[in-house]
């Protein structure tokens, strides 16, 4: 599935080779996630195969990922030079010539077969399906907040926004026994963290003005901010996951007045997420909305779009 | 000196009297803030004697002030309720019940009585002028930052903005030992920071992407949140010192992608400003445009208003 100013089938391409340090991975399963979507509306300018949560098995490899070969595997989506200052710390992610799986400079995910260099690769513990470890990307992106802000059991936590990435960083918050709530505008999704024990609350149903100590922006809507500063108590913190902010007025000085601090989160680890998935700390499997097969990616695409929907599943077959 | 709708003179009026652990101060300098004028052109609908920075000697006091009658004192702005749980922990400052001399709900410096509470005032060091010991307020928010944010000798240190308070952020985080510049537009007002030993840049010439690990916004320009963002690293932090952002459209997006932190900063503490006046560490004394006496305040004001002036003083004499 290709994106090269409309989204298309490309039909049978020959394999893509991998270079010095890389794996070839089949991919067995794919989710669609809202960048995805952003990009078929030109975001960030991507051309090629989209596509950047999967899980694969690993075919051919360098010496450097011998150990992976025939293995289930999950990938860290960003590559980075390997020799800058950011790379030498382990920011790749932040890496100024990085590419970036589906996103960036780079073939993604949604076909048969993709290339990632083996240090990106994490094996896929036993017994942890397919279907649950393709949320490890995702997933990765919540455990972020705990690798940024230190969050305790007696802060008051606030998460907006019902989606995906919503739920996800309710449940993985959820575990530091912090005072949670998830707020969104959908029911149905708000029961999925309901259902594993996260207090929620329909966002009309909030106050105008809150005292939380934390607030987490995951609505991927540019007004929310306004909301979140609002409900942010003096000297709290926002932790800023939406990306979708296309130039919105904001006026910033409740940051100033409050003295809040505002933390911008992409990316994550993918160690503490493959693990509370395996572990079953967070149980995934009731955001599948739907799963297609590769052919039906375009159908997959437009149920992605729906309103009501969360994570769509496009399964390539372990054959 | 009030603000009603506009500012004037008020004339003769009797001296106000101190309520329980209140100190009566007689004025004897006053400086005019940026602050003073966004409340001419209607900020926060103050309505009052306006001016929040002073020197001045106390004359009448309750019990919890007798130490300071006859002595000469600068007084944080702020007043809190002192009962709730900000306020017990310090953060008068953020108390929701607060008032604020000659900004919210609360008569100002700008008249030869105000009433403050004795908590609230400090002795000013023998030998420290008043006209430079009237710089504390704004000093002391200058000092708020290093409260926030640890900033290290090898830090890429850039102050955005050559006014009052970026000259005095950049001369307070001199001290850090950091890599500092100071960006502004106005060659003359760049040299009080250069004479002191900061290096300085004209923001012309400053790089489109910069690769600062601190970037303070001192420029009361909503825009520059924009620059201020291109040239912060990611995982860097932006101190946001401005409040004059009238809800300018803003792509908050670079600061997910970079992983930025924006932290809001106001009023600092008085202490270190202070010390760091009397021991000379740092010298506001270039940074005085005009002096007026007080009768002649609203030719203070239009001098203020000038393009090129930095700091206007209203000296209400000793007397």
């Amino acid at each position: 599935m290709i994106f090269d100013g409309r989204l298309k089938l490309a039909g049978d391409r020959p394999k893509p080779v991998p270079a010095n340090g890389e794996a070839l991975i089949r991919i067995t399963m794919a989710g669609i996630c809202n960048t995805d979507m952003e990009i078929t509306k030109g975001y960030l300018g991507f051309r090629g195969i989209i596509g950047h949560e999967f899980t694969g098995v690993v075919e051919a490899e360098n010496a450097r990922a011998r150990k992976f070969v025939g293995k289930r595997v999950v990938g860290e989506i960003n590559c980075g030079c390997g020799v800058c200052s950011l790379c030498l710390r382990g920011l790749e992610k932040h890496c100024p010539r990085r590419t970036t799986i589906g996103i960036l400079g780079r073939d993604g995910a949604f076909a048969e077969y993709m290339t990632l260099p083996a240090g990106n690769l994490h094996e896929i513990p036993e017994g942890l399906s397919d279907g649950e470890a393709v949320f490890t990307e995702p997933l990765a992106a919540a455990f972020e907040i705990l690798e940024q802000v230190r969050i305790g059991p007696s802060d008051r936590v606030l998460v907006l926004g019902d989606g995906k990435l919503g739920i996800l960083c309710a449940l993985t918050l959820k575990l530091t026994g912090a005072q949670l709530t998830l707020a969104g505008k959908h029911a149905a999704k708000l029961a999925i963290a309901r259902d594993q024990g996260v207090p929620v609350i329909l966002t009309k149903n909030l106050p105008a003005r809150g005292k939380y100590d934390v607030v987490v922006e995951a609505t991927g809507s540019a007004r929310a901010f306004e909301t979140a500063m609002k409900l942010t108590r003096p000297r709290g913190v926002i932790v800023l996951k939406s990306t979708v902010a296309h130039g919105t007025p904001i006026d910033l000085a409740p940051l100033v007045i409050d003295e809040i601090t505002v933390v911008g989160s992409r990316c994550g680890p993918f160690e503490p997420a493959l693990k509370a998935l395996a572990q079953g700390l967070v149980d995934v499997r009731p955001l599948v909305s739907a799963v297609f097969p590769p052919e039906d990616a375009k159908k997959a695409f437009a149920a992605a779009r729906k309103r009501d929907t969360l994570k769509v599943l496009l399964d390539f077959g372990k054959g």
